[in-house]
This record gives structure tokens, sequence and C-alpha cells, in this order.
């Protein structure tokens, strides 16, 4: 069964029970937009950022970085999100409810096409599609009689900008000149710390400077699971190149990128690439795409490809006063370097390896749930077994296990019928099961199970870590 | 060099210039009490965050978690820090200017003691150690005569409780319903997860919790670089266990923290159990101790063990309306656990070991800086060079540096006099450089430099991944 067609709530159900992700406070009734990952979720996002860390900086070219999440205001003045990154709201007057007026917009094309007035919904969304200023969607919410959900008034508000930038005050006063935020991505972490990162790595352009860290976006419509929520982790990283050979990086990126997708398991068909239109570019953009993966819901974007310009760094050198330059020795030029930006969820993309990885199969007749994880990202690497609980195969089995979990995770497990330890490994992810029974205790031998294929061989217990060691 | 003797601005220095820690937003003037980790310092910031959660979680009785730092604000209504996490603060009337009274009572303490009043300033201490009301503040600050410090006038107003926490609104509508706050400590994020992580785990009593992640304080005065932030990173696991036996876990967790920090290189004459004094425990606590390391400053707590008792689950169970226990099968006995804490700084201890491995020494008659680091929290874990630029040895040597870099952190560096490049590395903490020189070439060996010994031994470059498998 396709993973893109399983209802996304058999997943979250799944990721409850076994332990990767749990509401926010579960227990006061949740926070929305936010969501809290259990013991086999936090090894598989731990998993997820080092194969994306060893990717990215186990490398000559790309130094990381770690930096706050609470950062000086004037950062978000330069970059642009105090100004523009907001989202336009209206309220009702009668029931005082508050919505995102392109998203009311949406909803009425829905109803259109769902009466099959396809000319008209193709005319509005050709309206909202050219909409940027709050008049403009106002205008439409009038013009098409759109009505409150709620109370079914069409007593409005006009549309006002809301900034998705949660606020905070720094320090013993709240006033306007302790105001700070909790940033909403990490790039810019980076670009202020260029100048610092260039002088103590010396560093030659073209080089990378890559983050993983959290960020938060007041989103108003949070939705489908970890794909959109109001506190998320991001993976990005800053190349920065010679203004010219801009071009040239952007495509190798692009395609460095997807080639990781697939090493960790996704398949191309449940991959695509979508460009954003030039007329849609951010303010500062010269060319983008969004890496994309088929989920339950639909196509999302999961990473971003940016050719930033030289836009961020010379918005920090004009608000800061400082100069952000790179000087090459070798051909005696200074100047302020393009930017190629790759950015990922960590927490979206933990999402789709979880989506990507659930199956449902059968197994002699019986049906299972697996999740066919690669290993690399496996919570666990490997489950241990003594098939009956004596004649010295629980020793033995967990002498095994203190000696694998040295270097990996492993999990002990005496309980049950065989079959079903198998079928909890199955539902947890663990590409290989061991199991320690009669010959074990005869000639040292352990049968290991493959998760995918249930096939099993034996191999000497002594060489089990050297054989995890290839393959995890 | 004793490193406790170092004063803490060459260390920030080293920090500064190598990369390790960096001002946050530096190019603005910075933001007080946030900083940033550089190429070298997150290096230095994960290893020690991998060292404690494989101690913590590889085991069968810990599981991890990792829970959002925005939280359901009843959370901190039921963990007190709504009502009590607070600083008393007081303000001046014609200065404008905001302090914390007991910080003004400190400083006149220590006024005192200078001009060797030790009798007045005797008594000052014994009343500031009995206050507890912000009433109590106030009056020592006006029976003794304190004055503002910039205006020199005490024209004060009354001493408030000012809260720690720092606010955010979460959702469209900046009223007191939207009010969430950045978690203060992220010990709760595993208090509300207890029943989701009991349930989906199995796992039986004594078991624990462990999670790294930030947490937020709005400290009015930060200091000592790393040490008070207003952003930092803590690694805590909360020991759950039956009423009775919280005793003997207590015992057992600070002896086996205690053992972590000798394990990674730290001495005990530098490591101190401090126990706090029972009039002065914490709310929820029925004993704790700090652990606590000389840094330049002073002792100053990096750890503390605490018996929490089943304050917490009783509270949230209370707050949520949900049952929190834990039911015991093999007894048929259900009950609240107790909890034993133990919570550690990541940013702290980061700071930790770098003081800790920060050293002065001579090599040959030639002064250098060196960083002890234990192997397994150096960043780079091995440096790679060709002796000279020709011949053959920038490629073997870049061979080899591709073929380690697979495992380890491997830094590569070809330019400049060898003693200067080791000199960097020794800056850098790197433990081993390998030399690639003319005899490489004939018999496929190498020179490893050990950075403490400065010693230099031959081995095959083709074994080099093993040796150092063995040793970080």
């Amino acid at each position: 069964m396709a993973a893109s067609l399983v209802a996304l709530d058999k997943i979250v159900s799944l990721a409850k029970r076994r332990g990767f992700v749990f509401q926010s406070s579960d227990i006061y009734g949740g926070l929305n937009g936010c969501w809290d990952y259990g013991p086999l979720g936090v090894e598989l996002l731990r998993n997820v950022k080092e194969a994306w860390w060893r990717e990215m900086t186990y490398r000559d070219d790309i130094e990381g970085i770690d930096a706050s999440i609470l950062m000086h205001p004037r950062v978000w003045e330069a970059s642009g999100h105090i100004g523009s990154f907001a989202d336009p709201m209206i309220d009702n007057k009668t029931s005082k409810k508050r919505y995102r007026a392109d998203h009311l917009i949406e909803d009425e094309i829905d109803r259109l096409r769902n009466k099959e007035k396809e000319a008209e919904a193709d005319a509005l969304q050709e309206r909202l599609d050219k909409a940027v200023a709050p008049e403009d969607f106002y205008q439409i919410i009038v013009d098409s009689g759109i009505k409150d959900p709620a109370g079914g008034t069409n007593d409005w508000t006009e549309v006002r900008q809301f900034n998705l930038m949660f606020k905070t005050f720094i320090g013993p006063v709240e006033d306007s000149s302790a105001v700070v935020y909790l940033r909403p991505e990490t790039a810019q972490g980076i670009f202020v710390n260029f100048n610092n990162v260039n002088q103590s790595s010396r560093q030659k352009v073209p080089f990378g400077i890559a983050q993983i860290g959290k960020a938060f976006r007041n989103e108003i419509n949070t939705k489908n699971f970890l794909f959109r929520t109001r506190e998320f982790e991001q993976m990005e990283m800053q190349w920065f190149v010679k203004p010219g050979d801009d071009d040239k990086w952007y495509d190798y990126w692009l395609e460095k990128r997807q080639n990781w997708f697939q090493e960790f398991g996704i398949s191309p068909d449940k991959l695509r690439v979508k460009p954003h239109a030039e007329d849609k570019l951010a303010h500062y953009a010269k060319a983008a795409v969004d890496i994309e993966y088929l989920f339950p819901f639909g196509w999302g974007e999961v990473e971003g490809i940016h050719n930033r310009t030289d836009f961020d760094l010379r918005q920090h050198a004009e608000f800061s006063g400082k100069k952000i330059e790179y000087f090459d020795q070798g051909e005696n030029v200074r100047y302020t370097p393009y930017v190629i930006e790759t950015s990922i969820g960590a927490s979206r993309s933990t999402m789709m390896f979880l989506v990507n990885a659930y199956d449902e199969d059968e197994i002699g007749g019986e049906k299972r749930d697996v999740l066919r994880f690669h290993p690399k990202l496996a919570p666990y690497k490997v489950a241990i077994f003594p098939l009956i609980k004596k004649e010295g195969m629980p020793e033995f089995a967990q002498k095994l296990h203190q000696d694998v979990q040295k270097q990996y995770k492993s999990f002990y497990d005496e309980s049950g019928a065989i079959g079903r330890r198998y079928r909890r490994q199955d539902e947890a992810g663990t590409p290989y099961c061991v199991t320690i029974d009669g010959q074990t205790l005869e000639d040292g031998t352990v049968t290991v199970r493959d998760r995918d294929t249930t096939e099993q061989i034996r191999i000497q217990a002594e060489s089990l870590r050297g054989w995890l060691g290839e393959r995890v």
C-alpha cells in the first residue's frame, strides 16, 4: 500500500501509540501548533539531524554554527521581517472572530468548485493570485459577498497585516524599547555571523555556513500534524559565492539536495521540484525552487533552494554600519558574496521520513504495520531477544545487548511470543532483530531477521557489532 | 598554570578569535545574555550533549524525549512558576533605573567589607539571608540608607516581584487569554509527558525520562560569559521511583553524575558538592545538592541533583484533572512516583569544559595556548598535514583526510610551517596531528603527534581510522 494513500490520522495514531510524537501539553488539552517527540520520535529526529549535519559539515568548505533564538530586533528590520512578514487578517464585527483574508477567499473558491461553478472559481482565483495589498483582499471579500463562516454576517472590518513573529520583552521593563522576537528563521543567525565565521575559520569563497535550530511562527492556521506548526526546527545552509558564480552553484545544490533525499530512501516518484514563478519570488530572491514530497494530503514543500543574491549581507551592512565583505587575496578584489540557500525543515522532514516509512503488508497471512526506515534513521538499530526465558538464553542475550549498546541503540525484549516481539519492532522501524536460541549456546551463532524481507540469516554473535557497523 | 587562575577575559577572547563563541547579534552590538556558538564551539557543544545523551539514554531504563519550548500556560500555574518564579525588583524614582533589591544589598555588604566593617557586613548579610517577602528587602534598603548607584538618591519605590519567564502571545489576538511563556526549565516537559511515555514505552519503575533542550529566563543580571545567560540549554533527567526508595536513588545519581564529570577530564579538586540548607530548599524539594566547578570567578553550580518528591506529578494531576500514577503489576499497587532529578546546563557545562581545557605551557622554549579537551569532546578529532606542498604529499594527505572524515571530524592544513600548524591545532584542542612526510611515500607510515605530550609516534596510514576509533 503506497504511503501517500494512507490516511494521515493512521500515522498520527501510530505515532502517539508507539511514542514517536505526542501533542504538546497533552494532559492540558494540547497547545495548538506545538508537538513533543517521544522516545522513538526523538531518536528519529536526532538521526535525521545527524544525517544532515554529516552531509553538510563533514566537508572542508562548510562550517557549522548554533546561533541564539533571541536576536537583536534590528536584525528583523534589516531582513524585512518587521515590515513584511505578515498575513492579511480580517475581523467580523458581529462574531468577533478573526480570519486570514486569503483563506476566506480560498474557501469560497472551493465552494464554487463544489457547485461546479468553474468559471466563477477561476475568475476569483485569478483575482486572488494578483492580490497584494490588504485593500485587494478586502475588495474581493466584499465583491464576492463572502460571509463569516461562524456568524453568517458580512459585517467585516478592513483587512490588516498581522505579523507572524512571536514577540516578547527582554529585561525588566515591558515597553517598546525592550521588544525582541523569537526568530522566524535560522538564516539570519548565519548572515549576522558572516564576519565572525569568515575571520575565525579562514575559509575561502565559495564556502558555506550550516545551522540546525528552532524557529517560531505565529501561524493562524496550523495543520497537517508536523507539517505546519508554530514551533519547528530548521536545517539551513547558506553558501557564499562570488557574484556571477551563483547560477552554477544554485544548480549544484539543487541536485545535491535531491540526491540526499533519495539516499535516505525517498523514492523519486514521491519527490518533485517546483520552481517559484518569477512574479511570486520573495523580495530577496533571484531564483527559488521548492523540493516537494507527496504527503497523504498532497504535495508539500520540504526544502527550499534559493538564490538570495547579496540582499541579506548588504541589508545587514547597511543597518549595522559594519562592512560585510569578502576579500579575495588571490585576485585582490573585495566584494559582497551572493548566497545560495538550502533550507529544510527538520520537523517537516522527520514527518516525511515517518510517512514514507509507513507500510502495511502481510506476513504468512497476518497483517502487519511496518516502518521501513533507512537503517541510519531508524530509532533502534537492533533488537535482541532470547527465544525462551531459560537455559541461559536471557543471560547470553543480555550480554550481547549490553555490548552492542555501547555503540548502537539496542532494544532488549524477552516477553511474549517471538512473532509478537518481531511485530513490535516492525512498528518501531527496527531494521534487524537478533534471536538467541538453542543453537547459539552450542556454536555461538545467532539469527538476524531483516525487517523488510523477514528473511533470517545466522551469523556469529561476536561479529554482530561489525556486521551492524557496515549497515547502520 | 591552573585554569581556575586564568582570567575569564582571556578565554572569552580565545573563544571569539578561534570561533568557539561569539556575542549574539554581534554586528548590532550584541544582545545581553545571549551567545552564538561558532564553528569550533558548535562541535564542542554537540559533543558535550552527545556524551550526556549516550550516558543517560543508552541504557534500558531511561527514555528520551524532546518537548516543545512553548507549553500550555496551565503548566506554569501547576509548577508554581507563575506564582513564585520571581526576583525582587526596586525602582529609583529620580533616575528611573531598576535594580534587583537583593543585589543592591549584596553590593552594600561588599562596600562594608572593603572598609573592613566586618561586623556591620555580617549583620546585613544575616538580615539578607532571612529576607523572603518584598517588604523585607525594602526595609533593609531603607534601614541601611542604600543609595542609587546611578543617581545617588534614595528615592525608592516599593520592592515588587518580577517574574523571570519570558511571555509572548499565541494566535492572532494579544490579550491575556493568549499569553504563553518560553519554558524556564525543561523538567516540566517531562512531567506532563509522564503518562504518554509510560504507556508507549512500557517501562517499569524505577525508570527515567531524559531531555536536552533550550530554556529561557529573563535574568536581570546576566554575567560571566556562558554562566548566567537569558537563553541556555539544559540536559535534564527525571528518575521515577517508588516512594521510600527515593533516598537510595538520590545517592546513586549523585555519585553517578560526579563520575561523569571526572570521566571527561574534570579533576576532583575542581569539583565540589554543596548541599542546599534545609531552610533554603525549593518548595518542591526534599533534598538538593549542587555540583559546583571552580570557575575563574569562583565556585559555580553546573548540575543540581534534587529529590522533587511527588510534588510535580501531583500538581499536574490536580491542575489537569488527569490521573498521573504508576501501576505496579507485580505488587498490584498504584502510586504517584517520587522523582529524583539530575539537571545540568549544556551551555554552562560547555563553558566548564572550555575553561577546564585551557592551559598555557612551553614547548621548546616557545609559549603555547592549548585546549586539553577529552578526545571525545574535542571539536576536531584529528588534523592532517603534508609536511611540504610537493612530491605527492598533499595528494596523500588529502586522500587520508577524506577517508578519515567519513567518520570523524578531520581538519586538513597545508599552509605555513609545521610548528605553526601544530600551534593552531593546540588552540583548537585537536588531540592528534598526523603528518605525511618523505618516509610516508616510501613505507606508508605517518607521524601522529599527541597534543598534550607533543610526543610523536609512527603508525601505518591505513590503520589511522581504527587507531582513532579506540581513542575518540
